[in-house]
């Protein structure tokens, strides 16, 4: 039985707050369950120095967490001067998630900054920060569409993230905080909206497991997702 | 006539949302028109060092601005590596606000840490920052009564914060981005619930002013600072 | 009754020692009694980039204190890696109080870099800082005019600094160490030569004043400024 | 066909020198063809502060790669002060591999540092640490038992890793540098001594890949590791 | 022919101004010619972490230059966060220096660091430094003996150190900006009261020298450090 | 009698071995008995900001030492964030002894980057480092001639290092970690092949010494650094 009463397959609640904050070209606060996280595209009509001059764009991403994001309050990133493997680690597998739905070339050469930043946390940051920026992204790009600046859309589909892990003995999708506490064996799965795997980490911290194990995951994982897929493009007004 | 088509003593809407995430013991996002702050207030059981042993508690804040907040996208403090001046300087001003009005003594060998983090920025992001600052503080304090684990009240009245500044040769009050962005002359003031300034601060970078200037800035902010007052008590349930 | 002996509206003796040392374009050691603050102006045929093109020039200003200018040794912040807080906010206010005096545009491209760095350090090192700047950028100017290289003056006025505050319920300037460590209100004023305020920055952590004290504290500083003006010209040649 | 004419289930040649440095518990340079790293594993009698009294032991890892390990010079990290977001995960990653085979009760409270440093590097740098940190690891608390400090072994099972990548269509094992850079699928597997998956690492940037994909990579990985594991043993002298 | 005038054998004019700040325990003002170190010696009653309860104490050094303390304005090291290697390397050397001549043992649980701050910049301000520091140092000791704190003078003798090099084919001694940017060979040598040599370095940047150079070079720091000597005594009071 | 049974003028193994990595143009591990350190030339078409566009080239060099190289292990400078004093006057000493033999106008507009890192250490890291540097150096120079894109040798002749000391009052030569520990007295001496005296540092911390003394060693350095020049033409294959 999982502390909060799901089924196994059963997502937390997801929901999707687009167009949040109004600077950014697109934004939007993405919530699994009570975890919350702010995301921005922010559109810059330049490229980092080893794609200038190549006729493409790019994608990045940057991930934070507010400090009392947390049950206990931790420190604050920009207090003591440098960002945590975590962050560095969850901040690259977004951008890497992002980069396998666009094309490119077809971005031209602008790049979009990704923005997540936690406001509260319970399990599962990543993968929500992954989902929440694809619609972020969206509302971006479609604006250049509609001012022009595109003519070709460079968003080949969606991506969507989600966790899967074995809880007391049982697979289960979308952890909370208290079962990725005592989980020892999870894993977060990138999908695309075409159903393909786009990056797949699983770690089994003291446990292990098979083969067998890890289908039952990625199973699991694909529901999910599907269900985030379909909240996306009801934000993103599709 | 001011760009946003106010009366010059007349506030943005000030809003309130007490209890905005779960974790801190209080938090609440502070809302002057389009400066949206997330603050939350965190109750720790330790002092800094220079305060161990010596019977009184401590009451400090930090500050910060999501990447996104303003116009165009700034860079991302922990990714820089450091904090700017800038940041330093707010951060500080929070604090010193909020001590104002805090019997330390009474407060016991505890801190609280003040976090505020500006998710939406246009004008007057600190003096958001300490008028929500001390809702936040109120709710956190009050469980701490509540629960016992205080028995009397340390906080002595309320702080609230307004900034003012001569826009087109008028005196205003709370300043959104357009006016501070080519007001030559503006201020920060802090007051108390029971009409005492607790700091004032003013630049004239280019223009000056004199002390008629002065007076009618500060009978500005007491006019802005009263609305933030009704409206911190209201969102503190008092 | 001050400490020193002063009557409340006295200043410490002002000293400023034009020419301190000989590879600056100007410089200046500048004592307010027992601080003292060695002030370099060093003119630099370049702009920040953000001024790049615009046809204007740019005063900035860096402080420093020794590590035993204090009566304890204070940590070398270069070993630390990084400027406190308190340091980048007097910086900050030493470049603005110079800017309000200097006419940018005919500064033409270039930048003067005023370098303040605390000796000795008995209160007032931010007062005698900007005092002090003044003479060396007053020099540094000179130098530019009479080789050709400026034409007009940009320098429009005079700008100093005193500190003001309630020790033991009297208003008294220019705050000595011990008066500054038990002074609950005070606050550092920037006036011009021509009597305007340029920067007014009031604290009163524990207790607090009204708009009274607040002018009080105000015409002290008047008075205070004005013999500094005087030891300027002077000390300028004027 | 592959660059260098291997099979695609077909290992580089893997070579492990126990001993290769004197002054660590255990070391071992470990070669995966070109791709060299010289592996430390360094006994602390004291644990990090978050195991203190707490009656076990701990075992972490760190990466590096000399400047010139790479075709072209990388700077170094320790002058530009700090380490990529890339080392940092690969540190992490080896920590973890480590710790899922190692009963962290029978180590005790000390903490075995494990240093690997990348001397050449032609792909599959993380893979071959970890391989080799095994080897380092186990010659450690060899010596640990010999002197009777550990009276039971620790270490449970072998752990070893290996990349696996999609090059032009065709699945294969443990790519080298010319391999990595082109196949846009590719992972990484650390898999135990008694057939047990620990992590998963696939990514697929650009292109994607499904169930069938996964499986057939982790295919070549078990027979990867197998190969490596015999390696391991006979290095460790068992 | 020198730059200056002086004979190959002829020191700059040496002073020592004792007592140039009030704060710190021994301070001293050095002049080498145009090149001004301010020095402090501040006692502090601890030692550094791997001395504590050794029974002995420590002497050690910190340098900085004052940015426009030289021809064209430097960064300050706190802004650019962190010192330069040159910085450390001197710091390195004066406190090498100093505890070659006091014994640490007689000095007690209480470690001594000298700050040598460089306010003018004309060639060889690590000598001034060193040659001042003994003075500063010798101060703060005779406070402690004064005071009975210390009933054993730890200092056996003096210590002080001069530049030497071959300046258009002719050694000379004390060699100031000019002579140091075209000299190829140059070094610095510190000796003590008692006629030894503490440190010797000789660089040789395109050009090099033999033995005989070398010894004339060391025969000249000789006739330097004896002008030194006699000052230091002087300032001192002895 | 020295611990190593060697006599006073007898130098450990010098081995060097060419080639070691195979990326850098030129490498390296060169091993003073159980000193060993990895030496890598990396060419570059480009100058450092301050010489470019004036025809002439640079030589630099950068040091490390593995984690665990020490008996003890030492923190990764790359984790600490910065490089120590020590690391940072090394790589200073080694650049200089390089530039003092190259013709850096020959060396045209491209830069070397030795880089040296200490795998084991034993005592005299710095003058394995330099002694290994040059045939590094030598070997990538050497590729650059025979590719055509150097016509003219810029290597005027040898670079070689080693320490000598006072171990127990006996001058030796090529001091180990055992004799480094007691010794007060030492230095380092940077000789050509042609017979001249680049570097000489001498310490005598605690201790002192005389001119006699200080020839004494520097004749042990001759004998030491001739058995090092052999070497290294062996290794260079001339």
């Amino acid at each position: 039985m999982r502390p909060s009463g799901r089924a196994p397959d059963q997502m937390r609640e997801v929901r999707f707050e687009p167009g949040f904050t109004r600077h950014a070209e697109g934004s939007c606060l993405v919530s699994f369950g009570d975890t919350r996280v702010l995301v921005t595209a922010s559109v810059e009509d330049k490229v980092p120095p080893f794609l200038r001059g190549k006729g493409q764009g790019w994608v990045t991403a940057e991930y934070g967490m507010l400090p009392r994001a947390t049950h206990t309050r931790g420190n604050r990133e920009a207090a003591k001067g440098k960002q945590s493997g975590r962050t560095q680690e969850i901040q690259r597998l977004i951008g890497r998630s992002l980069r396998a739905v666009v094309d490119l070339k077809k971005l031209g050469e602008r790049q979009v900054v990704v923005d997540c930043d936690v406001i509260q946390a319970d399990g599962g940051t990543r993968t929500a920060s992954i989902s929440g920026a694809w619609v972020a992204l969206r509302i971006a790009i479609d604006k250049l569409l509609e001012t022009g600046a595109l003519t070709e859309d460079p968003i080949r589909t969606q991506v969507a993230a989600v966790s899967c892990g074995i809880y007391e003995g049982t697979p289960v999708v979308d952890l909370d905080y208290i079962e990725d506490s005592s989980a020892h064996s999870d894993g977060n799965f990138v999908l695309t909206g075409d159903g393909a795997i786009v990056e797949a980490q699983l770690t089994a911290e003291g446990a292990t497991f098979d083969e067998e194990g890890l289908l039952r995951l990625l199973r699991l994982a694909r529901v999910g997702c599907d269900e985030i897929f379909r909240g996306q493009l009801k934000a993103a007004g599709k």
